[in-house]
């Protein structure tokens, strides 16, 4: 099985690299990782100027040769090509699995949004270096080469908070009626944590439901007063959403693998 | 004339009052500074519970005694109260100018959205704390009882860009449709002020034009590779707006009056 690497976002390094090809090596015999070379260029924030990574996602999720994509690394940068990209893309782009999570939502909204191939929310590359980072690893490469379990509730999706936000109004916001919606953030302030639901809820006023992943929140000047849980309960009374507590994501080595849609 | 201060968002102290009235008591002799006193409470981050501010903006903005709505201070909490507060205008309040900014804007936005009164874009009570922060209250003090110079130009806006793109998708959205943009923000990372010119480029496309006021942008530890004044002749590029420059706005006690829309 050939999965493509690309970063459509921030770079990798050679050493990250190599340290999750010694994974594949050793636990998974039929995966052969292709690493574009895009993957390790430098261009100011960006792994490689706007034009060449959205270049390099078209050239491997177009490729009748590679069986999925994997996002190297989030940071910023997928809304700078996102849009021109998925307009590039063709029938065989469909075919495959586009894995990662962060600011990788851009892409996997939009993908969802035209109904292209099998966005699924996961880790990445870069989560290698986590600690407990090659439990991470296995888990997204276990997941690329055998599917997860089959899962007929109501549609998932899941997604950076931050990011989701980011994206409405955008070209890239997909339709999430009936879906229930897993959020998780870092490095957010509670007032932003706040005021992001309030965007989020107002503009998919129709979802199933809303869990709760993991929040790094950072310390204030000014307490909030109230926690994520709490945020969380407030917004989705406001709003009529159903809050389904905690999911298991996060900006961490136990962030799990979420196919967006149904896969039964 | 009676000039009414409110809190949507963060509270102000006595003290701060005191030195606003002084200013009052000194230069304008014919206003009458009216202090709702729930412009001192605290509830966690607030200037009083969700209820509290959006009763006492209500109160302010229908009350037939008063001829201007001044907003004290901005920090976050106005998305918390905001569509209630405008179900809930009447007649009167449409006789009202409106002066704020920054966080502010979600009511500006709501209140130009709906054709309700005056929205302006302008200083506020606490920026009385600034260094020149008499001068901006001063301007306020001064627009507010002679009204500013008359324009004819395409109508303009101004807002925080973090705010306005935070508004996006939910029922505060204006229609910018034609408009000038002016835009300001103040402690975001070039990577947010990128990511939400995206948001608001995308969800704006029919602008006359974005002009750029000040930013104030804190050290990353992965430079962007771009200024501020790169990042808005990208997204002016990509979205066919034209960009008009610099604008005389921002964080600061040189803030410029924007009243919203045309007021020849």
């Amino acid at each position: 099985m050939r999965i493509a690497v690309v970063a459509p976002a921030c770079p990798v390094d050679r050493e990250t690299a190599a340290r999750v090809n010694a994974i594949a090596a050793r636990d998974f015999a039929d995966v052969a990782l292709v690493w574009h070379p895009q993957c390790f260029l430098e261009h100011g924030h960006f792994a490689g100027h706007d034009q060449v990574r959205e270049n390099a996602f078209v050239e491997v999720a177009n490729d009748p040769a590679v069986d999925a994509v994997w996002f190297a690394r989030g940071g910023y940068g997928s809304c700078r090509m996102a849009e021109r990209a998925l307009a590039r893309l063709e029938g065989t782009a469909g075919d495959k699995a586009y894995l990662g999570y962060s600011d990788l939502g851009m892409i996997l909204a939009g993908l969802y949004k035209q109904g292209i191939g099998r966005p699924v929310h996961g880790p990445m590359v870069a989560d290698v270096r986590r600690d407990g980072g090659e439990a991470a690893i296995a888990r997204a490469l276990r997941w690329l080469t055998t599917g997860g379990a089959a899962y007929d509730g109501p549609p998932r999706v899941a997604f950076n908070l931050t990011v989701l936000a980011a994206l409405i109004g955008t070209p890239l916001q997909p339709d999430l009626a009936d879906h229930v919606l897993l959020l998780e953030d870092i490095d957010e302030h509670h007032y932003r944590i706040d005021r992001a639901m309030f965007q989020v809820t107002s503009a998919f006023p129709d979802l199933a439901g809303i869990g709760r992943g993991r929040f790094v929140v950072p310390t204030n000047n000014r307490d909030f007063g109230a926690d994520v849980g709490e945020i969380f309960g407030h917004w989705c009374d406001v709003s009529g959403i159903a809050y389904l507590g905690i999911a298991d994501i996060g900006h961490d080595a136990d962030n799990s693998i979420v196919p967006f849609g149904v896969t039964a």
